[in-house]
């Protein structure tokens, strides 16, 4: 079993998950994967993924192997049927094929290259590891898809605020340059899934996928939560529990970063969270995946007050990666 | 007791450790190697290597540490008694001298730069490792050897193909790039230690090492087989047990690579591994050290058929060099 | 507590650190550190450093994570209060923030840039580390100093010379770029807390931190040790027990490579410790932090004689810190 995004588990699937994480949170629990060893492979940087998986695959007993293809490993192709000519030295499907003789599971981080929407919408590179592996593959952050991260996200909103259901704000925020927005995917999913009301903002430009949403607004339905977009800033905030920026960049813009840059100046210093705008929400706690670009983003004021729950966040990440470890092994 | 080529060991020997993999690969054999640290020391890119010798020393109960010259760790200078007033920051004397101290031995890989033939066909840089260690060296590809490699295809063979005497044909495949020649040196050898009829076949101009040939001859000689060289493509094929495929560079390229290139641009398309050589043979395995392209070393139809070990090959690296670690310690 | 410069502890403390590190040295003590994980933060290229503390961490039973920001992990920002919008992707305060979540202990390596002197003597980054982390910090070589390194050779003097004290030279040697000045730093200041006699030579533009210098001859009237600094390069080796060799930039050619090396040139193959100096010694031993050129900051005859011990101070290195990583935790 893969674990590619929250919308292949049901919510009852992902509270299991959560109150796995929980115990993990409170002390230790054995060595259930003592002798086995799990690849980690980083096509892109990552201090939490990383530093979480290595400390909670040895906490767990097992030993995780780091790979980064093109750096200390070879370059890979994952398109088939390819005559490999080129500058790729590896096909994925070998990669994969060796590597799952020698490990449990294979966890991936494969960001967006922003350069082409259509195809990198479908997440190529994450789907043919899914594909070709026989163990299971785990999403550390691909294209389109942080299910990690929002299920620590989803963790800390019960420790922060209770099992019920939230009013939760996605917001987006200026930010120099054009991000992936795997993060507001994973998170608009995953909050649908426990059942939050979401209000997403973001200037116009910057709207999310449409699939996503309407399987985001399929879920909200289901679980009794609502989800709403809106272009109205100061408006977003009013009464949330949760405030959750972060920056992506435009779909339109895809390979053409310099028009995205252009299109955001205007959003610059207004698409921040500062403490006027918290002052307009429920004592929201402040949210953010990290790695956050301070008075960019959040001013410090905001991240370093009370309400700032990001590194608690972060801490998250290993208990809630040791549960999907542990239970995909099941 | 250093591992640098399977011409340093007997047959006797190189059978010995084949069945100590064996039984590695049945299952657990408890932690020989607990408490014990390894180097291993990557001058460039790898991943069955990486991978298999981290897996294998924590499945022994041992610590892989990983150095990569030139970049986590300082430049190297190999060469004796210069005066180190130019890029390179640390003499391989001390790196070894230091790294014996907290290690038990020490794993390198160091590519042949395909610059100056009459130079790296000496194996200078693995050399040096070897002379200055006391603790022993295991070569993971050097300029002219790959034995773990070899080992472990000699291994696939006799799983495959059972223990007794086979045809093996080692051809050349076109590649767009001249590559070290490590893996068909290290094939040639160990195939002739262990009695298999020989053929390798390549287009003129790629002629392996002269003393190589000798050496491996000398062997074939001993062990009841036999080698031969043609440039006769299609009929190399005939009747073969096993097809290992390599693509390898000129050795009077070597400092010339647009040369190497322009003179293999004839063999393309025609030195690839097809169904249609495939089928003169006699039923038999395909295999590949990998990385391997594919639809130019060997095609789709070929790798992904039932005769094709190349995921097993890989597989069998964890197992021998289990055996290799083991045995060094004894 | 953390671990920035033996000045922040006593020489009482210092001598039961060597002392614990003499019975790591001895064989093994358990697994102190089981189920501990910490992490390994290199700015910078490193041998015994990485390997010493991997191991080490290892053989006391605990898991090291390494992190390379700007390579492996994201591009740090370690100045308070600023607007985030350049090329620094996280700020110090998460990284460390999120980091003590998961390890026990965070060890550094950030070198000097020798860009701007007056910035770099107040060792920012790793003071930064210091005032964000609510665990350890452990000084793997900063832009002032390297602790570790002045505790490992404190250690190897009182193995080959006793626990009394000694006549040392630190000398400054010629090396064709300019260097930090870490080592000189920390190796001047711990000599004169543990009570030697201290005489460094260089020629003039190479001065020491004036500040440090203060420090180190306050620590050495204390403990009835002696600190001298002399431009005389043969009158500074007589008589002395130990010879101590490193280079280093010029504090006022920060900024401007060009100029120092223009300066150095002069002192060019003088400035080199060679059998004609080191006869001049007591039968002194020679010390080197390593990486060292050879034949450029000493000869091959001096370093491979049998008074060199710059491997018995580098496998120090890893007993020494395993005392710290285990009197850190007490």
């Amino acid at each position: 079993m893969n674990f590619l995004s929250t919308g292949h588990f049901s919510p009852n699937e992902l509270t299991g998950l959560i109150e796995s994480a929980i115990r993990y949170k409170k002390g230790n629990t054995g060595r259930p994967l003592e002798g086995e060893s799990f690849a980690l492979v980083f096509f892109n940087p990552s201090l939490r993924t990383r530093a979480s998986m290595q400390v909670g695959i040895y906490e767990l007993g097992g030993n995780a192997v780091i790979l980064e293809p093109g750096s200390t490993s070879w370059t890979l192709e994952h398109r088939e049927g390819v005559v490999m000519a080129g500058n790729k030295t590896e096909h994925l499907k070998e990669f994969v094929g060796v590597l799952e003789r020698y490990v449990s599971a294979i966890g991936v981080r494969t960001f967006a290259d922003l350069k082409d929407w259509e195809a990198e919408r479908t997440d190529p590179i994450m789907n043919a590891f899914a594909k070709f592996a026989s163990v299971p593959v785990i999403n550390l952050e691909s294209a389109m898809h942080h299910p990690c991260q929002s299920m620590a996200d989803m963790m800390t909103i019960r420790e922060k605020c209770g099992p019920t259901k939230q009013n939760v704000l996605l917001t987006w925020a200026w930010h120099p340059k054009p991000l992936p927005m795997a993060v507001p995917n994973s998170f608009a999913l995953a909050a649908a899934q426990f059942g939050h009301d979401i209000r997403i903002a973001h200037p116009p430009g910057y709207e999310l996928d449409e699939d996503l949403i309407r399987e985001a607004a399929h879920y909200a339905a289901e679980s009794g939560g609502n989800l709403e977009i809106t272009h109205d800033l100061e408006a977003a905030y009013k009464g949330v529990d949760v405030v959750y920026a972060k920056s992506w960049g435009g779909k339109k813009f895809y390979g053409d970063p310099d028009a995205d840059i252009a299109h955001r100046r205007q959003f610059r210093d207004r698409w921040i969270v500062d403490e006027g705008k918290m002052s307009l929400t429920n004592d929201a706690i402040f949210m953010h995946c990290l790695p956050v670009r301070r008075n960019v983003i959040v001013t410090d004021e905001v991240i370093d007050g009370q309400r700032s729950v990001v590194i608690d966040e972060a801490e998250n990440r290993l208990h809630i990666q040791k549960a999907i470890l542990t239970e995909l092994f099941k």
